[in-house]
């Protein structure tokens, strides 16, 4: 059994950890940090783990050494403090931006400060195993992704892989997202008069998860949009992508099929019939699926690619907990079975 | 044209007696009093109102004499202050609790301290047209209500005064209330990831609506307790009822129309076809309307009366129109036309 | 490892029932019959199925002789072929009414009509654990429960046994219910641009679970009545019960434990603090849990006691899992794990 | 007092149109036409009409000489019996798609049949007062607008007139829309679990509208996706358009401002403050206004624009209502001053 410690572990992520850990046949939870709650139970922020005999919250300077140590900080935080870290665990699983991106001049240019131990940037890798999965096999330090990321390169890679792409072409996403997405602190914004039902374009234009999109599609000319629509979880990307003079239906799906067929969390939804003929992210909470699908209009070679994931999940702890099961070399698979619920 | 100032008009309620002063013919905004938001536009607060030439926010200071005053402040605030306001104005609605009862014990009983002006309470009138409409006609001083407790005294009253309950039984309410309820201003409870979806009783018995509920219906042996579900708007109450041996359908059908034919602002809902045949509180979102129902099981003598608002309208703002109205002498319906909307 | 057959697999419990098929160790899908998607895959239907390698669904005519039957079938329809289904399997469980009730008359005042196989009323053991634990153990026919019912059951079961309630009062009861409660056919009243926002009594008298909660609390004086509100999964009970003169919060508590402290899905939820203080429904998304409370106004010797499921799980296809392992001698927690999402 | 007869009156569209003219001082309804309904009460399928003084439903062969014909009939419909119907009224409104685009080839294309009447598709005027006020001043024959269509070309048109678009880009539009846009007929997939918190592309690719926002903006090089969110009324898009190097922030205001400043129901919605500083969709319930933003991304040359509509109002039955009044000579906004709701 391996011991793990969560430091910021108030927070939605983190609460999405801690349920996997429970799940997990090898994995025990260690120490919970959290400056604001120490002392508390855990079961005041994190209700779905009332079952559970788990510890109580502890303050940040109680923290010791374990074996894992997943950061869940505000952006910033984890790499002031990364060395100390490095020294406490032999796993770390980053779930902020801190280590995303390869290149420090990236960071500084999307998040607005220079990365104050840019050394470390080379020594985590993205933790997203669709693309990174042997570089994460026995991999010490990980780094989370951006879940409005992950559904953009999830969408979007396999065309980028079988170079169907017409490069001519911006593409453009529009990525729609629960509020969950906002993190667990209430603000005007979401207060729930306010934010129910609201369709509120929070970033039309300069999100900072571009950045990762450009890192793992290698795409330039890509474009995103964030808009809260009324969910608590989810995010689903639909991009509009131009493709070569020619490409046919079928190249798209041997496109999508080489890369994804293997892919354990990954699955094509096309059906000719039914309720859930593309991807629905309801259908995901809870789940570690990443739903794709691909629509071509011929006359135009517009391609609408489309990509949901539950943002906490795929997009956050579930991706996590693949990391470091590959990370210690278990089956990427364990802990992570929960196939969703319908109807929702 | 009366001008009319509001007092604490970042609110919601607030909001909802500007917008009706913008549809009214002979009433027109003076000044909005906010001591946060002094100094800024209404729409920052109130965003329906962007097409209408309206005054910024003022400070508190700088409120001036004026025709009519609305309350709108936290319970206890303009209970301390009324003899100023009082001066300033030829009528004053005050929309908080603090000149609801008409006895300062069972205001202490209710609210927990001593009322500080308790010889106002007699000057005002509780602001219930329904009840008092003939008292409200040139009344200077009027009360708003509670909105849990109109919805559910609108429910009960024609069976009170068509005598039909007995009284050896205890009557039950639950209200089911929507977010707006709680106010403008956001917190961990309001939290959208939170309250989003929620079926949450806050208050399973004490509530101090109760203390209106006894006062305008003389009934003591009346219980509430108050759930908020996913909603922004509204208050759905559902009482449970015994009424005497041998009372049937028709005793009760006369008991509402007596009392509710010629209201302008309650309707008996009871269809035998349609998507809508009880009270649909959605379908009363910015009305006036006060929809009521009754269901009768003869085997047990219990009968469900149904009663639904918009909490901020016919529950607060709605109402106070309809006594600006009276007390003015105008058509008690002037401003109020609006029929909502359906689908919604 | 025992096949289990599902008879009318396509609703909404069928594909709960499936689910919880998936995750249990001792059990495997074997037929699924639907007349309406016979040849068809039961993704097309059940989506969250979809990485399951499970069989298509099957014309009534093809089934075969199987460990377990499941009968999830439109009321009525059991017990006109029970003789039929015993021949079949080992074990049958019945999700419908057909064989709740122990009297027939009761059955026939409730229904509409005479049970057809009265004979087999008392083959049937009531399927909830809480109550018939030791008669489930080693049974071969076992009934389903009602969710309504089951959710007021919980609620007042643990005061009946400690002889708290007075019995000169009623018992009123409002559940509030996700639409998934009214089956996966759409109607007028479900679809989405009415029923969304709805807070809809859908039966303010006279509702069938009342016979079930006859049965299992004994108590005759009670009285439910069913709103649909916005919600997708989930019922939530509110009873209103007056209590004998001198009731202590402490009895109540010692009532709740005395039954409830050794339940593995039965949780007392009263906390001081958070957002979650008593049960919330949204919570127990896709789990076995019911999540009870209660509040004692002393001075009225009113208690409100709240009881919250899934209506497809414990509500339904959770409690018939409980009850299969029992039936068979296992471990009655088995494919029950599932602890919740949060947020949600 | 105009009279005005509705042929397919059951419909949301109808219902709406029915609300405006109850408000509206020079007209009065004189039938409305259902085959389905003929006989009952509008109240039935409308209810936010049941305070009026409203005639029964009649069937289509009971329709008589009157002064406006509303159609609001399924497509293809009004084409087959527009002579007849010509004869019968002074002005015509026809809701449907039959004479929206000005082309019978165009027509053939999108609509996937030949036009029976292309020689009437002159006589009708494209109902959408921003771009035909003119045309529609005294006009007999008006055709209503698509909704998508109509949020998107608010959106971009500004920007067509002032000449910024860089035309060797392709303009992507994501319109997210509410479950009323399905009509008031329940279907599979408006079934309340199943559409509830969906996020569904219903049409990735080659969705009609397409052709009206060819017609009214002149762009060829556009491309739209449609997403069913969760929401009954409204209609969100977002437009990725690129503009020509050099484009600033100043030009898109002058833009924008030259087209919309003396527009009475277009607001361009740009904040720096609040919690709606772009277009929010649920505001405008009820409304008649469009409300449009943009962002410019400097960087990279990307506007988008937004543009949000209540469906049934700016995107039916509203416009309709102004049109009527453009025809009739009078004042465009009379019937329309409903200023919406917050919070909703």
């Amino acid at each position: 059994m391996k011991k793990v410690s969560i430091v910021g572990g108030s927070g939605y992520a983190g609460g999405e950890f801690l349920r996997l850990i429970t799940g997990h046949p090898a994995l025990e939870v260690d120490q919970v940090i959290s400056r604001t709650y120490a002392g508390q139970p855990l079961k005041r922020v994190h209700p779905h783990l009332r079952n559970f005999d788990l510890p109580t919250f502890v303050e940040p300077a109680a923290l010791h050494e374990t074996d894992v140590l997943i950061l869940a900080l505000p952006h910033g935080k984890a790499q002031a403090d990364i060395e100390k870290y490095a020294g406490m665990a032999e796993k770390i699983i980053d779930l902020s931006a801190d280590f995303r991106l390869d290149d420090a001049t990236h960071y500084e240019k999307w998040y607005g400060e220079a990365h104050s131990t840019p050394e470390w940037l080379e020594k985590f890798v993205y933790g997203l195993p669709e693309v990174n999965r042997e570089k994460l096999r026995g991999a010490d330090y990980v780094s989370g992704v951006g879940c409005n990321a992950t559904a953009t390169n999830l969408a979007l890679r396999p065309f980028v892989i079988a170079d169907l792409i017409d490069d001519n072409y911006p593409i453009t996403v529009e990525v729609k997202v629960g509020s969950s997405e906002g993190g667990a602190s209430n603000s005007p914004g979401s207060h729930h008069p306010v934010r129910s039902g609201a369709v509120r374009t929070y970033a039309a234009v300069g999100h900072r998860h571009t950045a990762e999109v450009h890192q793992i599609t290698g795409l330039e000319n890509i474009h995103l949009s964030l808009t809260s629509i009324e969910m608590v979880r989810g995010a689903s990307a639909l991009a509009h992508v131009f493709v070569k003079e020619g490409t046919t239906e079928k190249d798209l799906w041997k496109a999508y099929r080489k890369v994804y067929k293997k892919e354990p969390f990954v699955r094509i939804i096309k059906e000719r019939h039914g309720n859930y003929r593309r991807p629905e992210v309801k259908l995901l909470s809870g789940t570690n699926y990443a739903d794709v699908s691909f629509d071509l209009d011929p006359a135009t070679n517009r391609v609408v690619a489309i990509a949901a994931i539950d943002n906490l999940m795929k997009g956050a702890s579930g991706t996590a907990m693949q990391c470091l099961n590959l990370m210690y070399g278990w089956d990427e698979e364990v802990g992570l079975s929960f196939s969703g619920l319908h109807p929702i």
